[in-house]
């Protein structure tokens, strides 16, 4: 089954490699943001994305409506970056059984699992989706894990990047980061990447723009561009050279940062040589939301496997590659 | 949104009532086993079940293969309860940093990760389905949360039920109940005991026959027969009364244990009063399984909220209801 999953290298990536090849006949075709079912005449695309406490977020960073949304969006980013439209989610939350607590106002104690709820809902809301279902139980720590559905007409994978593709990404990288950074310093981030931090936006409306505009390859770069752009590269079996100053980035963040944040939940997208400048323009008016060419695909060394190169104005680059949760630990 | 919410009593709905409460136009119409969704000529089914270490399960009662087929098997069994047939399933794991044990071959280290998968995948095949995809994360405890999809041309409801249909259950109850107070106890499960509680079947292909032989309303007692037949009872607004002395038992396991058991996964089923034995066995001969009536549906008092009683030899009986995580707390 190796086949279906032509994932760029690391620790992680290596442990699902093992777990598909275990599951032999098993598994369903998996490799892309979401698995992908034909069905009557269009496709289901579903994704499942956990979020837990001490891993993914902090109750002293996050207050509860904000971990909902953040968990929520993450899921989605999946769901936008096939270009799909939401459907719906499911949720399971976990809550510890003291998950309750008073506040100034002593007569309206705050049930954490209504609050985080909240949160979802918001984020589903955003994007036209329903909250369909979900399981309640109780967990030594809050968990928060959600599973996506939506549909597309025709699905943007990871696969389809051909060489000469433009490849671009939409949005401004490294806020998240930055607040990361802040956060972990005991200091109060500045709002604006606080809020690119806590509440990010799933450029659901961005990836269906995309998609009817001729992308060829799409990923949301939640693993960090570096790491997403090495499994794009890895599916469509070719090389991305990306120029890093091209890379927009949140101000005061060096581009060596923003590409390997993986906070960000913008779009990498590959679109046809042909679309240029004019189109970008017409996308940012559309989303109010940059889209910014930042590198070139072309052919992989004869018989070797697909890979992202980096520059930096014409200087060749090493990035680490993307987020791996096996390796920090 | 409560009127999508007829749950029977208990801390655990309370609880979901108010966050459905709370999620206001972002909450679908939720209550069933799985949500449904109208898709084409069909309907899609979707349910998410959480099974977290130290809650549902324990490390040194189950290997890691039983771990997933249970969780597994639980998710699928909401698919079975509507008369659906599964399609797949997406898997958010989460485990330890040293989730790799070593074994009596010092060569093979066993990854947990993959074992619990090959658990899911074999629980997936078993039901015709496939792992479509899902998440690996470090998490402090084992986590496996299985999200089900599938379909069902026409999904039996909890709340179809009208009075004078007949009450039947599948299976025989008590089983796993037993081999969990074994384990709890310290002392080793009878083998045939052990293996309901560690490798539960789903029951879709009963479901199948069963919505296709005129089930009214379905559901499955993964809460327990007394919580469920509430849930049931709530959602198709009249009395559901049910005999304890023809709750089919476990050997050595007392009704009373039984219908309070929350650990079977078979489906409560009402059928109508046509349906009789002839056609029990018919279906005892295809899924070598039982299914036995075990009371009738009767009007709700006038006005009055759907509810469950029981009887023993005629004498009503007080049973409490399912199994109730914060309750518990």
């Amino acid at each position: 089954m190796s086949k279906h999953l032509p994932l760029g290298p690391g620790g992680e990536f290596d442990r699902i490699r093992a777990i598909i090849a275990g599951l032999g006949a098993a598994a369903g075709p998996i490799g892309d943001d979401c698995a992908l079912l034909p069905f009557g005449d269009t496709t289901l695309a579903l994704s499942i994305d956990a979020s837990l406490e001490g891993v993914h977020f902090r109750t002293d960073w996050l207050g509860f409506p904000e971990i909902g949304w953040r968990a929520t969006a993450a899921a989605l980013s999946d769901l936008a970056a096939e270009g799909a439209q939401p459907i719906g989610v499911l949720v399971s939350l976990g809550v510890p059984s003291d998950g309750q607590r008073s506040t100034d106002n002593a007569s309206a104690a705050v049930d954490a699992a209504a609050e985080i709820m909240m949160g979802v809902g918001a984020a589903a809301q955003s994007v036209g989706a329903k909250v369909l279902g979900g399981d309640l139980v109780r967990a030594e720590r809050y968990l928060v894990d959600v599973c996506v559905v939506g549909k597309a007409d025709r699905p943007v994978r990871r696969a389809g990047a051909r060489a000469s593709d433009g490849v671009w990404v939409t949005g401004t990288l490294g806020g998240a980061a930055q607040a990361l950074r802040e956060l972990q310093a005991g200091r109060r981030p500045d709002p604006d990447a606080m809020r690119r931090f806590a509440h990010p936006e799933p450029r659901v409306a961005a990836g269906r723009w995309l998609a009817s505009h001729g992308a060829t390859a799409m990923i949301d770069i939640s693993d960090g561009l570096a790491g997403d752009a090495r499994h794009l590269a890895a599916a469509s079996g070719l090389v991305v050279e990306i120029a890093l100053e091209r890379v927009p980035c949140w101000m005061g963040v060096q581009p060596l940062l923003a590409a390997r944040s993986g906070e960000e939940y913008e779009l990498l997208v590959t679109l046809p040589a042909a679309f240029g400048e004019g189109q970008a323009r017409a996308f940012t008016l559309a989303h109010d939301l940059p889209l910014t060419r930042i590198g070139t695909c072309v052919p992989a060394p004869k018989g070797g496997p697909g890979a992202a190169r980096f520059t930096d104005r014409g200087v060749a680059v090493a990035v680490p590659g993307g987020f791996d949760h096996f390796a920090s630990a």
